[in-house]
């Protein structure tokens, strides 16, 4: 049950977006061009960052949903998801995914535990510096996703259909379209 | 020294801002909705609770960029700002200020942390739900823009000075001009 009135049901940050429309704005579009806007990552790829960062914050609803988001965009499907989610190190993903899904990881404890050695040893299998920077944002930006859901206790569905409608809707149609304004 | 070639000497998040504009846009316009827009809390206060959790995620820029930015804004200036950077529980806050500052602080370990009774205890003192979602949202927010500052290895300026001339900028112009798109 939600920690204040939110005059709605939805779950978990959709239920935000339509209490606070004015905020949801900005929010839905750093979503959207961070996850799916043009980048050398795939959506795929920046839905795993997502996924696991969320998972690392235990923000269950964002968790479930970017793993949710992710399968539905990735050769792999929710196996590799799943191991992702539980150990990018023993993940079978791509060396320069696997450097950049350590270096989400470092940015979720905080900022000063990113090292300049951490940001080489990505450039080193291959990520370029937007490659870098974006994971650096895309793991900062679910910081914060993770928080104002769960801070605010928003309703998370247990039910797995409910993620796969999610990913169905957000893959159609993208961010905005789930935050409007 | 960044960690990525940010092709600027710009501090902070005004480097990143500029290093890549498309995200600038939704984060300067959430900084300016959250700080600035229409709300019961003062600009000062909010610029307090985004300076709070900045100084608890260690990020100095931030921490002194918001914390001259509220001393610019309260009548209290910047020995008040010192005064809650370093413990709300014994500044000279209202009790309402003071409670959406212990919500802040729960905010910026984790979302779960957040329990009904630390809200509870913010709405007993007189927060709205608008105050309290507006609080953590916030909170939740500074632990993006921290990390993000932080985990590049940003430009933070050792002269007071430069702070109180982004003050002057800031109160003048808004965060939206400091992230042109």
């Amino acid at each position: 049950m939600p920690h204040i009135d939110l005059g709605n049901e939805l779950p978990g940050i959709v239920s935000l977006f339509a209490y606070r429309p004015r905020t949801a704005g900005p929010l839905g579009e750093l979503a959207e061009i961070l996850l799916r806007g043009p980048s050398s990552l795939s959506r795929g790829e920046r839905e795993l960052i997502a996924a696991r960062v969320s998972e690392r914050n235990g923000c269950r609803f964002c968790s479930d949903s970017h793993a949710a988001f992710a399968a539905a965009q990735l050769e792999g499907g929710g196996g590799l998801v799943d191991q992702v989610r539980a150990d990018p190190a023993t993940a079978p993903v791509t060396p320069k995914l696997r450097a950049l899904l350590h270096l989400a990881d470092a940015v979720q404890e905080s900022g000063s535990p990113v090292t300049g050695e951490r940001i080489e040893a990505a450039r080193e299998v291959g990520a370029t510096d937007t490659e870098i920077h974006d994971t650096v944002l895309i793991a900062a930006a679910f910081c914060m996703y993770n928080r104002y859901v769960d801070a605010l206790g928003t309703l998370t569905p247990q039910d797995p259909a409910a993620y796969a409608e999610m990913a169905g809707f957000i893959t159609a149609h993208g961010y905005t379209a789930a935050a409007p304004v």
